[in-house]
């Protein structure tokens, strides 16, 4: 019996594991980009019933598993509110150390308002340098002014 | 008496509102981007001479201020370990949501380490867009390999 | 010297109670909703510079605060993570008992989003009700659908 | 051996799932509105007698089950004091950037009190817009006047 | 400038301790018990504008800080979430280890509701014992049903 | 094997709910008051044998379990330091809005002590009211002088 | 205006430095033991009038500040949970790691209750020993069995 | 398969609720104190192998538990920061009352250094008084004076 | 199904204590530092395929574990963010106490940025001593300015 | 009126940018080594009086500044439990990545016991190297075995 999607998610990470998949192998089979893909498969995005169903070929799931991939997620990928993963924390550091910076920017641009989480798409590759390759994140998102009433 | 950073800041702020200064208007004026202009005055970064003596002028500092803002500050701009702003708290979020999707995808294309938050750069600009403007950052850190030994 | 507009908050609680004002006043003197008006001189909202002079002449405030007004705050009305106050915490308790029904309501009728809560407005009213009358709140909020890509 | 009542909420939740289930239909069935429904089957609410049998049914519990459906539950449907999914996020949010708000004008209208979160009733509709459809949530909940003794 | 409740809260325990009053002597003064006047004084109710002034004269109070009396307070009296005063440490931990007890118990007799904490009064009593006189405490709150719907 | 006294309280709720028994009746089985029995049913007292034995007939638990009965908890029987549940965050509330009134009264007219949590009983009561019944609580704890030496 | 016991405290300490005082003395001087004494003049314990005049005379202190002498303060000395002293660190380690034995001793020879915290006594001294002087305290506290009812 | 220390910890509590075992009866099987075979049995401390063959012995324990034994554990017997259990919470109130109060007499006794928790022992004790028997508890920890360099 | 890198740290670990082995002979097996090969045994550094494969044989892991050992882990070692365990506190305290040192001492040499904990490598040895034998830990990081842009 | 030592603290880090001092200068005047030097004027050691009078004339302290650099400081020189500067977190990041690895050395070298953290010296010293230079920290902390008794 499934009760939860993180029970899938543990399916598809174990069989990843067996098979030697690569995530961008499976945003492929999907059609999908790889940041999405990984995200929905991490049990932060809910598939439609074509991806599910090639997900479920792809990772050896049960119907029942196959279900539960249609089903949005409580989401939230990280155990501790401040995650203690040195790649993850480097990103909670980004927020403690620019945040104040990246919201006086935006405001000063655009005014009161938001740069979306939900209207949002990344894209990370790989950026060769001679002083050592970097990594490029690419994030998009839309501005929501405050609505005043 | 100044005792610590975050009193030249709040005098930064202080001016910057009386005189109805822009950040952008600041990072011209000493030459550095906006981004880590922006930082810098709001505390997070150090500065050299001659750029603490640019921003001294612009802010009306002290002799003593200005000495302040060339030394290292404690960083971390953010009064609670999750931040309650909206627009800071998307941040938070993006990591919360896609912070394990951003490890397996660094990891795949890169093995084992982290990509920096100090040898770090950020662009943040205006995305025109006809279903409304977006905000675009780009991110690129270098990545450090973890040291096997 | 202000330095953060928690200040300027705190002027015009000051002055409301000295004065006896009404939050419903200050809304028709600015015409704007009471909610929405009550929000930004809680320090939770950006004004315009018409209505920061409005509410400046209101709560005889100094052109300082009344530049203030008008910049976008750190946003977050509550001191604590839990709301002690036996009201607000009513609200949070909502939160927390309603929480997942809201969420898989919202996800039945609209599939993967959310409800925005910066394109969003809110009205307070009192409900007639012979058994005792009750408080009636209408929030509406965008549908956000989350970005597939 | 069933021990606490989020052990039925996992097989219900299981169930649904597997029989595509929607909750419209589970609160047809019992009679009630969907959000009390929901609720209740997440483990929030105690039914009657006649309701658990007839969710006994849908849900093929067992009488063990059935018997808890009519416990009142320890209430509380969220992992964490700060709720990490977005959509639940947003109403967290609302409740820190409203909450001193929604204070303020409950007082100026009622006087000391609250507004009860016990009875309470909430209604979730879609309110249809060009620029985007809406969710729209009504709220109504006695206001209790505090006692002075 | 007065900006908040709790300037007026240090003005009265200034000034007791200063004259040396009981509360009692302040309860009897405008009428009401010495719970809830106590509870009022410390910040946790709203007087009137009698009873404001009443204790304006006892506590020798300007009228900005007896205007502020009749302001219905942020409430909540302790400095942090788990009380490190031992008195009032063992009616944290009466809530701790009773509880349970007392939800099972109140449920038992009344169906699932609460005891209201607003709809409430308490007294305070000595309780004569030749092994030790004991402190007595009766409370009295309004049993609310929680509404199906 | 039972390893902890938990596990047992989950026996006796499993099967409480199972054969639809009451708190009164277990109370009177052991001859005791109906709050000090639950909070020893739910893991907050020990029992003696023979209390151990009749508890252990009632529903139906091992020699093992009967022990374990006997042995002093791990008390505090609430999974947050602030309490989710409802009900039972009420009385948080009351130690939070009300805890220093009654920290002030106690010492107003007992000096510097406590009001003991372990020389203490409670019982718990139906007050009918025109009004609608209420919960009537009457607490005894023995007053314990803070000893100067 | 003096508006609570610690701004006492820091007079205390302020004015022990400047002259030089030992703790010792200032036990000696009101007669009482030095851990009582310390406890209390550190905010932990309230002082007869005849105790509070000659801690008044010793620190210098006003007639203000020798009545808030006499009032029972809000206790509880460490600025957070876990304490970042090293010297007062070891102190709540030995409860993290001998807690769970202390219990089970104290339980084992007496039966269910604990050792007062309030009837209790503490004892300090030096211990003389050749491979490194010791830290000798002695402690004392009441059993208080847990009753019955 | 045993993956850590607490399961064997758990073994040993099963077994000596069995078989009805005192904490004495165990320190006199391995001849050390009775604190310290406590701490040892719940997880805190190593045993050497003859001490560890003994308690095998005495609890039934497997082979592989008994290897178990002689590692030394990851400690902290509290399963929160601030213990919720009543006699353990006395302890950690000792700490937060006193804590000040110990810190400032070692330090006027010994200087800057602390009382060793590694270096230490314990002698818990009943001590009869006509008025209530006590806990008698005698602490021994090594000075250690900070080292400066 | 091995669902996360944590089920082979506890395989590891059962099977070093069931076999007796060293830490230094695991390092040596794999022909790397004892604290590199420790700290990837424990669940915090990707082995490469070789690597693995001794290991497997080592700990008589099967090949889905061996796998494992080859995927990047979620790091981060200790269960509380405050180590419990008095010998990982002190280094917890370490950092607590120098800290603030560390950082001004690293900023006076290098100016602003980091000693990378990625680039990073660390050996502990025992230092023979009259007075008592010491710990004596080498750590080496490369020194990462912050870039400035 | 200084009331604490963070007040001196503050002095001498003022003092210390008006004047441009170093570290290494201070610790030169005082005759110690610059980690121990920075470390108590940052707060966290006691100064003899021969070096607090050395350090007042340089940082230009009054007579009760220098009284209070002998007393010994309330240590820790974090404002959170986990630090937010990055320079400092590396080094939490150390703790809890490398902790267990850490712990099971030196037990695996030493038996049960800790690496002192007070009987302690550091030495951090730039490392020359090709591929940029690092930072070496050179710990020693004397072996303290855990007592058994």
């Amino acid at each position: 019996m499934i009760t939860c999607r993180s029970q899938v998610t543990e399916m598809i990470l174990s069989c990843k594991v067996r098979k030697g998949l690569k995530w961008r192998q499976v945003a492929e089979a999907i059609g999908m980009s790889k940041e999405w893909t990984t995200a929905g498969c991490l049990g932060q995005m809910a598939f439609d019933k074509t991806q599910a169903e090639t997900l479920g070929k792809l990772f050896e799931l049960s119907d029942e598993a196959i279900a539960w991939l249609q089903i949005v997620p409580y989401k939230g990928s990280l155990p501790t509110a401040v995650p203690t993963d040195p790649l993850i924390y480097r990103w909670y550091e980004l927020v403690n150390v620019y945040g104040s910076t990246i919201k006086e920017l935006i405001h000063e641009e655009f005014g009161d308002g938001i740069m979306s989480a939900i209207d949002f798409s990344m894209d990370i590759q790989r950026e060769a340098d001679p002083k050592g390759d970097r990594v490029k994140v690419v994030m998009s998102g839309k501005f929501l002014p405050y609505k005043s009433y």
